[in-house]
């Protein structure tokens, strides 16, 4: 079953276009970027977002960078472009991945611009497309761990908006089914960007994969039920020793799953995985906007987009985006270079160390 | 602090107020009830909300329906009021006990209509009287438990909006400030119905008690983040046993208040002990709309109120509006009796069974 949906498309002429996450499920516009800086702003705004997709998405920027100027200085204006599109999110660590493979290829790079640009189209393309090709690997160990029937909690968007076109935790329960399992989804709806609701249950409704929506607050109630077999959620960034940093309220998740016995798996691509973090202690956790928290956007009855808001004027509110789940809390982290369990540090450095099939 | 709002207001010549619950924190407008059914269709609708706060306004309904109609059949009349009004919510005990209390009323009525009249709108003012002053004893007892500083997470809204106009919750937390201890409060928005964001933050803001929004999903990393020294709640009923439902997301808070080791405290007047039920598992959970889950209100930008959907069209969604948190993770019940301690079946048969004071 090959998803419906793609985040993003690279189309040479024109420049790359996502898919606008921000008023998804209502409307399916798509931005065009043409240079790197309009990559940062839609990276910033969660036009994209998911931390594979905003790797890919920075890769093409600094791409479109070298496209769109040559002559002097054009590796050190590659190099500020990188800057800017590395300080636009802090905690999913594929962006910086992505930016240092590409300015790798810059270092090591003897040609004239033009060949500069051509390699840089060519090392985005790949790093897109091994994206891709890293979810269908995730999916099919990942879709080993479940049974014949089962029940998934899901946290967050780790789908095919989230990546190259598959998904990471939506990608092993896209193997599952395809492996002829029933698979159930549960979604949390996300608070505050709804990714849960907007994203998740759309791209799995669309796919016929069998889907219901609950609030973030009900996971609880459904554990204490029996409802579901296990969890699977991504990760923005996964440590040495295997703590995962993940969309706020994934922390809360593993609590629960762990205080009812249920499995509590992680999915991610190994470029997800930072060597340089000993623990989650070293993840910077993003802060982002109080207004998110205050606000939500929706179609409102008249067909239109609306934002409102529904706390009182001036209230605080608190709007950490990302949280840490410890590997104590974490039964197994799926990549696509095979499964990794406790003791983590041994088992993620047995990975890293594999070499690259 | 006597708080500066109030969810109800009884008019003799009017009928029963109820400020509209679903139109906060954007507009302050009042419904006037003038029967019983009118009193009912609030409460289903969630004009009022709160279990001690429906219990209240069902009890102005038969009051209402008193007033309304005399002659022959005036009894029965109010019986079928009463069971119209029984049937609007299920899981909040309170409602329950109004009732049974003003109909034992009429079961001791030896007068005529027009005195059973009078004798029904004095037991209804009672009862508000009374929840007001439970309040402010269970405001009391529970602010002694805690420290002169201190960082308190509370869920839903067990306010003045869900009293007579102290609340439970929000009233230990009203007595403690009153009594010069340094309070801060963290509010879950608690999704779907955000009486957090709504009503919470709202009426706090209001009193000038420090009060920080979050989202539901936000808990779990600030109690990781030792952020919380207690969680306080309300409950809409609690067991024999102390297992207590209260709105979706206690249980899930509940959890990780214990996982964490900070004190979870449920505060609720005695009305809310169902002695019929043995434990939790005989308290009707009450299942709501899945539109509720799918959509939210707000004030939008036009400053109008709207109506936002954020899933797509046709998503199954489910919308269990409460949970129940077994009596294991709860630290003590503050009531307007006193505090109840496990073992709760000795200590909560205590409390039923000593004289009220």
């Amino acid at each position: 079953m090959q998803s419906h949906v793609k985040p993003l498309e690279w189309r040479s002429a024109e420049g790359l276009l996502l898919l606008d996450q921000r008023i998804l499920p209502h409307r399916e516009e798509w931005v065009t970027c043409r240079t790197a800086g309009e990559v940062a702003s839609a990276i910033r705004e969660m036009v994209v977002r998911g931390a594979p997709a905003i790797g890919v998405s920075a890769a093409y920027g600094l791409a479109l960078e070298a496209g769109s100027s040559t002559g002097d200085g054009l590796s050190s204006r590659i190099r500020a472009a990188a800057v800017e599109l590395r300080s636009t999110r802090p905690t999913a660590v594929n962006l910086q991945w992505a930016l240092d493979r590409m300015l790798q290829l810059i270092e090591s790079h003897e040609g004239n611009d033009s060949e500069l640009s051509g390699k840089l189209i060519a090392e985005a393309e790949a790093i897109h497309a091994e994206d891709l090709e890293a979810n269908h690997r995730i999916g099919r160990y990942g879709a080993e761990l479940l049974s014949q029937r089962a029940t998934i909690l899901t946290h967050c968007n780790a789908g095919a908006l989230a990546t190259s076109g598959y998904g990471t935790a939506l990608g092993v329960i896209r193997a599952a089914c395809e492996a002829g399992k029933s698979i159930a989804v549960f979604a949390d709806e996300t608070r505050p960007f709804l990714q849960g609701s907007r994203l998740t249950a759309w791209e799995l409704q669309k796919d016929g994969i069998d889907v219901t929506l609950i609030t973030d607050s009900m996971a609880g109630h459904f554990f204490q039920k029996k409802q579901f077999d296990a969890v699977i959620v991504g990760a923005d960034r996964i440590a040495r020793n295997g703590d995962a940093a993940n969309k706020i309220g994934t922390y809360t998740v593993a609590v629960l799953a762990h205080t009812h016995g249920v499995p509590f798996y992680v999915a991610a691509p190994m470029s997800t995985i930072d060597p340089s973090c000993a623990s989650g202690a070293d993840i910077p956790i993003e802060e982002r906007s109080s207004a998110e928290v205050t606000h939500a956007s929706g179609s409102g009855v008249d067909g239109q987009l609306h934002t409102i808001s529904f706390a009182p004027a001036g209230v605080e509110a608190r709007h950490p985006a990302f949280d840490v789940t410890p590997a104590a809390l974490i039964t197994a982290i799926i990549t696509d270079r095979g499964i990794a369990r406790a003791p983590y540090d041994e088992s993620i450095a047995k990975l890293l160390a594999a070499p690259v099939v």
